[in-house]
């Protein structure tokens, strides 16, 4: 999940968390499906719930492939892949392309080697990664002054005086209690404002280089995502440290002049050419009518990209695969998308919009996981008042798994599908328990045994059932 | 903590539990403390709940100073430090010598350069510390074909034919459901069995190298501890893995063909001489007979031993410390000694025991912390039915701190007590809550701030109590 687009469906779940369960539904008919789609969506509820194949799809991406930084061969070993699987089930497939950055991490260290009662020719060994993006150190490092900040009223404050030729530390807490309570997002917003921005604002003031403290809840583990540099501004290196090293370095600070050795050696080649993968489930009446079901095929280099997002993709193949397995007819097409360069700046899913923009009007509508495979506890869509009252009865199909809810958001719940909500395609995503998909994204820690297998099964389960409906109902769900 | 020579002191837990609660107590006659003795062990418990002096030695010893281990100059350094700290205290202060390993941790690294699935000229990155003391691999790393086992049994059946040449990874899992019921040293026992012999036990099979899975509960950490090589095989290269390279390297191998480059350039250095730091509040009335309190200096390198072990240090020295301030004078000495070197093999804890087995009779009673700071539940030792009784009476003084159990131990309940423990000396540690040590120690997540200073200073009090105790009571502390 890359922040910066969507900070609005955040701030969206937040509002949204004010509003009275079902209030749309009071607004709107009552609406009821035909006893053959109730049947239906129930023998899809059971074969999502009984079948491997996401656990398989994500296993395969995750072990076999690994990481899938975006530029990399293993994108373009996972583009084929899931191109080749989803011919395999015999769906329709193509591949369209799309421009994606290509950068790639070097050598990434971190020393303090002047500190308050150190041991003679000793360091405090910083553990640190290189944000995506970030240019390089000279090879052999560099040497400066340690500032520690809280925000940026902080930094500003110091003026640049007292900045310029420093390291900048910011040391904003992600705060662990907010993400306990169901409220990750927010924490993680409030928390990564300085890991796109923060490289920028300290460049203003003539800093070397800028830090910021992991976001999530990883033991000291250090978190990536991209920086964002002004383009009008010194691009300066950019890393975060793990929360132990900004402790550390915070208290030292204290108690006099630290300084630190930075080393960063990644490099940023031209754009390459990548894709978005699209599998089509032809629709029985209008195959020009698209329901999207998708997740983002990236991921960060740092684990193998398991709950962020090889779960999206997999649930999203799952989706069609198991469809297709029942012998079941969906009235509109089923289109599995695994979207390329969501981290770096959803290339792939700008890239999709321009392309199918004159075809807008016939995406009814657009459904991602990517926040990892958490528990869902129902649906969260952006759609007209109508369009979430047609999918009201999925509230009874989905209770027996534990996701009754159906709530509206007032901005797209995902990601890649941002941009279609801009075009005014209804979006939706299953309403995860994402308590724990902090402790892991962007991180080492994201791999395979992190997914609980029968999580997973029940994000299938919603991605698919919900899929199933729009596609198989007699009316086109409404816009706004 | 190290393993091999605390085992029996674990599995000495084991079989306590086992025992009905104050057993001994039933045996023996009830004792009782005098007044101002109950008052003054009241007023240390108090002083020790309320002094931060513990925490500050503590932060000094991991934030000023950092990883400690044996042979290195931070470790010179906290010897340094801890001598000069008691010295401004008040202190007799002696540095008693030993002779340490010096090993210093080179590069490491692994990657999986050829499983099924992977992209081209792409390889799985493995997540690896190398085990201490081990022997490194040729500088430009070794490659070979991975076998998995998951225990001895396994390996040996696989024979000579399929395990030459290969790197072997010991795939034994460490059982976090047994640790948080509060039997993590037995979980523990398990785990490490492999990071101790693996290496050799792989060597006499002709393999070039040993992994371990790594023990405890760190997410994506490796976790170090030393080798143990038997001189009579070749020495090869041991490294750690995470427990999720472990599961991906176990996953790829059941599909067919694994290699791996593994490159670890640790140097090994001739012994250097280094010091256990003691430090004497003289006795009152008998200043020959001695009370130790205490805890190891030296750490592993890839935290900052924060719980393993300069807490026990740190508590040892605050013992003293508050005793002093607030004018107690027991009537025999309190021992404060910084071990050094526990964890490469109890080099410090030998050279005192050889040095004092003359006096040993003197040595009343020896007290460690070196299993983190976790909550306190009370007192473990291991001494005659009449010297538990007579501490009994402290359960009403720790109650108030949720430190009521008073409990004998089949065998030394520390590591570095172990040996004037086999020369008759009794032996004691706080009962602690140990069931998040096994997620820090020995890893990088080692570091100030998983110590809660509440629970460092209960340690303090349970320690600071038992001691003062043991060192004023009218009576000596009878043996076996």
């Amino acid at each position: 999940m890359k922040i910066s687009q969507t900070l609005s469906s955040i701030i969206a779940l937040i509002i949204t968390f004010t509003f009275p369960l079902n209030s749309f539904a009071q607004q709107a008919q009552p609406y009821t499906y035909a006893p053959k789609l109730t049947e239906e969506l129930n023998q899809l509820k059971l074969a999502a719930m009984t079948s491997d194949y996401a656990y398989r799809q994500t296993a395969y991406l995750c072990n076999n492939i690994g990481a899938r930084l975006s530029g990399s061969p293993q994108a373009a070993r996972a583009v084929e892949y899931v191109a080749d699987e989803m011919r395999k089930q015999g769906f329709a497939v193509q591949l369209e392309k799309c421009k994606v950055p290509h950068w790639v991490r070097g050598a990434e260290t971190g020393e303090l080697i002047e500190f308050n009662g150190q041991a003679p020719s000793t360091t405090q060994k910083i553990v640190l990664t290189a944000l995506g993006g970030s240019v390089a150190t000279p090879a052999e490092g560099l040497t400066a002054e340690v500032i520690v900040v809280d925000d940026y009223a902080a930094l500003n404050a110091l003026g640049r005086d007292k900045v310029a030729g420093k390291i900048v530390l910011f040391n904003a807490k992600f705060d662990m209690r907010m993400a306990m309570q169901g409220e990750g997002g927010s924490a993680y917003g409030q928390a990564v404002a300085y890991r796109g921005g923060g490289a920028s604002a300290a460049a203003r003031l003539g800093a070397v280089a800028a830090l910021n403290r992991s976001a999530g809840g990883g033991i000291r583990l250090p978190h990536t995502g991209g920086v964002r540099y002004d383009d009008n501004l010194a691009k300066i290196p950019a890393a975060a440290v793990t929360a132990e090293d900004a402790e550390l370095m915070a208290y030292l600070v204290k108690q006099g002049k630290v300084r630190m050795r930075l080393t960063l050696t990644p490099q940023t080649f031209p754009d390459v050419e990548s894709y978005n993968v699209i599998a089509d489930l032809k629709g029985s009446e209008h195959p020009e009518q698209v329901v999207i079901v998708s997740g983002h095929l990236d991921s960060w280099d740092l684990g193998t990209g398991a709950h962020d997002d090889a779960v999206g993709v997999a649930a999203a193949m799952a989706t069609a695969y198991l469809i297709k397995q029942l012998g079941l007819k969906p009235r509109r097409t089923i289109r599995v998308i695994a979207w390329m360069s969501e981290e770096p700046g959803l290339q792939g899913a700008s890239a999709y919009a321009t392309t199918h923009q004159a075809d807008v009007a016939n995406h009814i509508a657009a459904i991602e996981i990517d926040l990892g495979a958490g528990h869902p506890l129902g649906i969260l869509g952006h759609a007209s008042n109508r369009a979430m009252a047609m999918l009201q009865p999925l509230s009874g199909i989905l209770q027996s798994i534990g996701a009754p809810i159906v709530r509206q958001t007032p901005g797209s719940p995902s990601s890649d599908i941002t941009m279609l909500d801009f075009l005014g395609v209804p979006t939706f995503a299953p309403f995860q328990d994402s308590r724990f998909y902090f402790n892991y994204h962007h991180t080492p820690a994201d791999t395979l045994d992190k997914v609980n297998p029968q999580e997973l099964a029940e994000n299938t389960a919603v991605m698919a059932v919900l899929a199933y409906a729009i596609a198989s109902l007699p009316e086109v769900l409404p816009r706004q």
